[in-house]
C-alpha cells in the first residue's frame, strides 16, 4: 500500500463513506415508528468550523516542517478533523456544532517529522490531537484547549507503509496511519494476516488500535490488538521510545503496556511491530442456539478454560437475538427466547476440522443446538454494518448507542442485570437494551451493551445521564469502564476510580516527564 | 498452608538446605579433575555480619509497628537475609563477606502493616530490601545503603496465606511470602493448580514470580507469570495501588504491567490474583533426539506458529545435551552431536492425549527421533537439582553460572553464537559454555547459558569479566538484557541500553511519584 493511496474520508455527520449508507426498509419504518414514533431529524446541513485561530508565523514554521501542502487550514478538512463517531459526536455534528474542530491539520510523514511537529507544540504551547482512522467512540479525539495557544489535528494518513515483515518470527512492522483494510492487504501479499477485526475495521487505523488497546471480533482466535505487538516506537514531546527486544523479557516492567492505551498523551506512536499468522484457507462460520444467554455464556466459559477457543465466538442475549435473527418484522418482538452464538473457524482445513469438531462436541454435550451455517455467514457479512443502521435510526429520531464493559465470570451475571437496570432506569422501560458477548478470557468475558431509545428534546443530555448511570453501576461492580473503547474524555472520572488515586498519579508523573507542556490530547485520559 | 508453617530457610553460601545437598560422585570427580582440575575451595566459616547501624530509638519505632518478636537484628537472621543465589553472591558469601547485610529483619503481616513499615522508612530515610525466597540471582537484594540512615530486609515470610479463590473465574488472590510449594499445596486443596514451576520453585515467593516477571518450566503450557496475572496490590510509600478489574481492558496503560518486573523499587507488592488451572490428572513426560540444535529449535518454532505447544518445551544445544544424556562418565565428551528434546503434557488424560498425538505427529515429520519416556522423566526428576550441584562444583574450585536472554526466532542463531562466543572469548577455550531453550513463543524464544570453568585467583573478577562480554553481546544483537532473571543491580547499564534514555526517564519518574524518599531497594533496576 502506498502512501499516496486516498483513505475514504467519512462523512463529518455520520459514520463511513455516502457511497455505503444504509437505508432503513419500509418494513423497518414501520416497526421503529411503533416502537419509537417516527420523527424526522436530519442533519444540520452547512455547518463551519470556528476560523482558525493559529497565529499565521506559528503555522510558517510548521509549514516547514512537513511541507506546505502538508498543512491544512482549509474549512473542510478541519470539518473532517472534528471529533470522532460515538452518538454524542455525532449528535453535536448533526446540529451543525463544530466547536471542537483544530486550527490546522498537519500531515507529518515518518518519525522524525513527528517529532519536529511536537518540539514545535511544545515550544508554542500547542495542543495535539493525534489522528488515525478518527473512529474514537470515546471522546478522544476532542481536546481541551484552553490555554493553549491553538489546536492541530496531527493526522497520520501519509504513513501507511508495511516497514518490515519477518515470515521467520512472523512478526510485521506497520506504520501508524494504515487502516484496517490497507494493512490486512499490505500483509496479504505475503500470505499473512493480523486477524484484527474491531466492527471499525474499515476506517479504524493501526496506530489507534493500539493507542487504544483495541480488542477484535476474533479475538477468541488472534487475541486483543494489545497482545499482537511485541515492539513499538513513539515519538513524544522530549524524546524517542522504541521498545520491544524479546516477545517476552524480564528486564524490569513492559514499557511497551503503558504505550499501549496510552491514547496519545504520552507519545504518538509511530511504528508498530505485531506478530503476524499465516492467511487463513479457510473460515467456517457457524450459529448456535442456546437456551438463555446464561446457558450460552456458561458454555462460552467452559470452551475458554478447556482451550477450545474457536477464531470467533460471540453470544448475543434474548433481546439481541429476537432482533438479530428474525426478519425486520420481528423487531422488539421475541417469540423465542432463546440465545444465538456465533462461532467462527479460521486456518488450514486441518486446524479449522480438528478445532471446529472439538468446539461442535463440547457445546453439543453443554446443550447447544447447532443451527449450521446460516446465521453464522449472516453475521460475517453484517459484521462491520451497525454503525450504518445507527445513523439510519439517528435520522428518523431514534438515539442509539452503545457501551461496553468487562468483568470476571463469576461476576458477569450481577453485571449485566445492573448495567441493564441502570440504563433502564434512566431511559424508561420503553429503551431496548441489547447486549452480547464477544471477547472472552479464561477468567472472565466483555458485555457489550447497544441502546435504543426514542430521543427527547435534549438527546445529547438524555444519553449523558444513561452513560453515567450505566458507568456508576460498572464500577460499583468492579468492572472496568470499558473493554476495547479506551478512555477518552468521556470515561475520564470513571477511569479515575477504577486505577485510584495512586494510578491516577502514576499517569500523571509519565505525563509530566514526557510531555512536560502537556500539549499532547490534553483532557484527554488522565484525570 | 497456615502463615505459622516454618519455611526451611536456605543455607547463607549454599542453594537450598543442607538435606538436599548433593555431592559430586567419585566417577564425576575424576572427570571434573580432569576438565578443570581439582581443588579444595570450601566456603570460609564462621564470618559474621557488621554490627547493626539502626538507632535504637528507629528499632522502637518499628517494633511498636509490627511487634518487637518480628524485628530482629541477631547475626544469625541478619546473615540469611544477606544477598541471594547468584554465583557472585555466593562467591561473597562463601569468601565470608557480609558487607551487604541488613541492619534489621522487619516480618510484617499483613497490607497494613506494610505501608506503616514504609512510611517509617520514608520519613527516617531507611532503605528497604522486599524479601520473599531470597533466590533472586542478579543482584537485586544487595542495594544501595550510602546516603541511607540504614538498611532493613522487609521479610514477607509471614504473608503466606491463600486469600481467596473464585472456582468459576479461575482465580486465585495469594499473599506474596507463600513460596511455591506452599502455593501449590494450598491450591491442591482446592483441585487447582498455579503451574508454575522454575528451578528456583522449591524456594521462591509469589511476590517474587510477580516482582520479577518470572517464567518456570511449565511456561509452554501455563504461560510466563505475568500471563496468569489478573490483579495486584502494592503498598508504596505514598498509598495502595489496586489493579485489575477485569482480565483485559482498555482503560489506559495497564499498570499491572508496571509493578509486574518492578523488583520492589515502586513498593511492595501484597497480594496477587492469579489465573489457576485444573490440577492435571495426567502427566506425560518425553524425550526426542534431533540432529543438531538448529533442526531442534526449527521444530520448537513450528510448533509455536501451529498453535501445537506441549505444556514442557525444552531443547538443549550439543553441548548441554552430551552432559545430560550421557552418564558421568561422558561429561565433556560428546560421541554423539545430537540434541535432547523434552516434551511434558499435562492435563485431562483426553487433553493430553489429543495434544500429545498431534505433537508427535508435527515433531515426526519434521525429523524428531522420539526417545520414550525415560529422557523426560529423567528431565522432571531432577528438574531443580541443578543449583545443587554448583555448590559441589564451587567446592572444588570450578565456577559455574548461568545467563539467559531471549529474542525474535530470525536472530536466535546469530544471539547463540555471538554470546557462545563472547564467554569463550573471555574464559578461554577450556570453559565449558552450555545452551538450552526452554520458553517459546509465536514470534521468537529464550537462550539459557550455563557456564563452567576452572576458577582463577579471583573468581568473581573473572565471572564478571565474562557476564559483561555477553551483555555486551546481547545488547548488540537487540535481544533483552533478561528473559526471566529480572534486572537486579548486576543488569542495570545494559537494561538502561535496552529501554533507552527515555525508557529511564519514566521508570525515575514514576519511581519518584511513588518513592520520593528513595528508600525501596535503592540501586536496584532503575539506570
Amino acid at each position: 500500500m502506498s502512501p499516496d493511496t486516498p483513505t475514504a474520508e467519512m462523512h463529518p455527520q455520520r459514520w463511513g463513506d455516502h457511497a455505503s449508507a444504509v437505508e432503513l426498509p419500509e418494513s423497518a419504518l414501520g416497526l421503529v415508528d411503533l416502537a419509537f414514533g417516527l420523527r424526522d431529524r436530519p442533519p444540520v446541513a452547512g455547518a463551519t468550523p470556528p476560523p482558525s485561530h493559529l497565529d499565521e508565523a506559528l503555522l510558517q514554521e510548521l509549514r516547514a516542517l512537513v511541507g506546505t501542502e502538508h498543512v491544512l487550514v482549509d474549512d473542510a478538512t478541519r470539518t473532517l478533523r472534528t471529533r470522532g463517531k460515538s452518538t454524542p459526536d455525532l449528535l453535536r455534528a448533526r446540529a451543525g456544532d463544530l466547536s471542537d474542530a483544530p486550527d490546522a491539520v498537519v500531515r507529518p510523514d515518518g518519525h522524525a517529522e513527528v517529532e519536529a511537529v511536537l518540539a514545535w507544540a511544545g515550544n508554542h504551547r500547542v495542543a495535539v490531537v493525534p489522528f488515525g482512522g478518527g473512529t474514537c467512540v470515546t471522546g478522544g479525539l476532542a481536546a481541551r484547549r484552553d490555554g493553549f495557544a491553538g489546536l492541530v489535528s496531527l493526522d497520520l494518513v501519509r504513513m501507511k507503509r508495511l516497514l518490515a515483515v519477518d515470515t521467520v518470527s512472523m512478526t510485521a512492522t506497520l506504520q501508524p496511519g494504515l487502516r484496517g483494510p490497507e494493512a490486512e492487504a499490505a500483509l496479504a501479499a505475503h500470505g499473512l494476516t493480523l486477524g484484527h477485526y474491531p466492527q471499525s475495521w474499515e476506517h479504524a487505523s493501526i496506530g489507534g488500535f493500539a493507542a487504544t488497546r483495541s480488542s477484535g471480533q476474533s479475538s477468541a482466535g488472534y487475541g486483543r490488538f494489545d497482545a499482537m505487538v511485541v515492539g513499538l516506537t513513539a515519538a513524544t514531546p522530549t524524546g524517542t521510545l522504541d521498545l520491544g527486544s524479546a516477545p517476552a523479557s524480564a528486564a524490569g516492567p513492559d514499557l511497551r503496556q503503558l504505550l499501549l492505551g496510552s491514547e496519545g498523551v504520552f507519545g504518538v506512536i509511530t511504528s508498530v511491530t505485531v506478530r503476524v499468522r499465516p492467511a487463513p484457507a479457510v473460515t467456517a462460520y457457524e450459529g448456535w442456539r442456546w437456551p438463555s444467554f446464561d446457558a450460552g455464556s456458561e458454555a462460552m466459559r467452559a470452551l475458554a478454560q478447556s482451550g477450545l477457543l474457536p477464531t470467533v465466538l460471540r453470544l448475543s442475549d434474548e433481546s439481541e437475538t429476537a432482533i438479530n435473527l428474525a426478519d425486520p418484522s420481528s423487531i422488539g418482538g421475541a417469540d423465542d427466547p432463546g440465545c444465538l452464538m456465533v462461532t467462527g473457524h479460521e486456518g488450514t482445513s486441518a486446524q479449522v476440522a480438528a478445532r471446529r469438531d472439538a468446539v461442535t462436541a463440547l457445546l453439543t454435550d453443554l446443550g447447544g443446538v447447532p443451527l449450521g451455517a446460516g446465521p453464522g455467514e449472516r453475521w460475517a457479512e453484517g459484521r462491520f454494518h451497525a454503525p450504518y443502521l445507527r445513523d439510519a435510526l439517528l435520522d428518523h429520531g431514534v438515539l442509539v448507542e452503545t457501551l461496553e464493559t468487562a468483568t470476571f465470570w463469576s461476576h458477569r451475571e450481577r453485571l449485566y442485570a445492573e448495567v441493564r437496570a441502570a440504563l433502564t432506569g434512566v431511559l424508561g422501560e420503553g429503551a431496548l437494551v441489547l447486549c452480547h458477548v464477544s471477547h472472552v478470557y479464561e477468567t472472565g468475558c466483555s458485555l457489550y451493551f447497544t441502546v435504543a431509545v426514542r430521543q427527547d428534546d435534549d438527546p445529547l443530555a438524555q444519553w449523558q445521564a444513561a452513560k453515567a448511570a450505566a458507568s456508576d453501576a460498572i464500577i460499583a461492580a468492579g468492572a472496568t469502564i470499558t473493554h476495547h473503547h479506551a478512555v477518552g474524555t468521556d470515561h475520564v472520572p470513571w477511569f479515575a476510580e477504577e486505577v485510584g488515586e495512586v494510578g491516577v498519579r502514576v499517569l500523571r508523573a509519565v505525563k509530566a516527564e514526557l510531555d512536560p507542556a502537556g500539549i499532547l490530547n490534553p483532557g484527554v485520559l488522565i484525570p
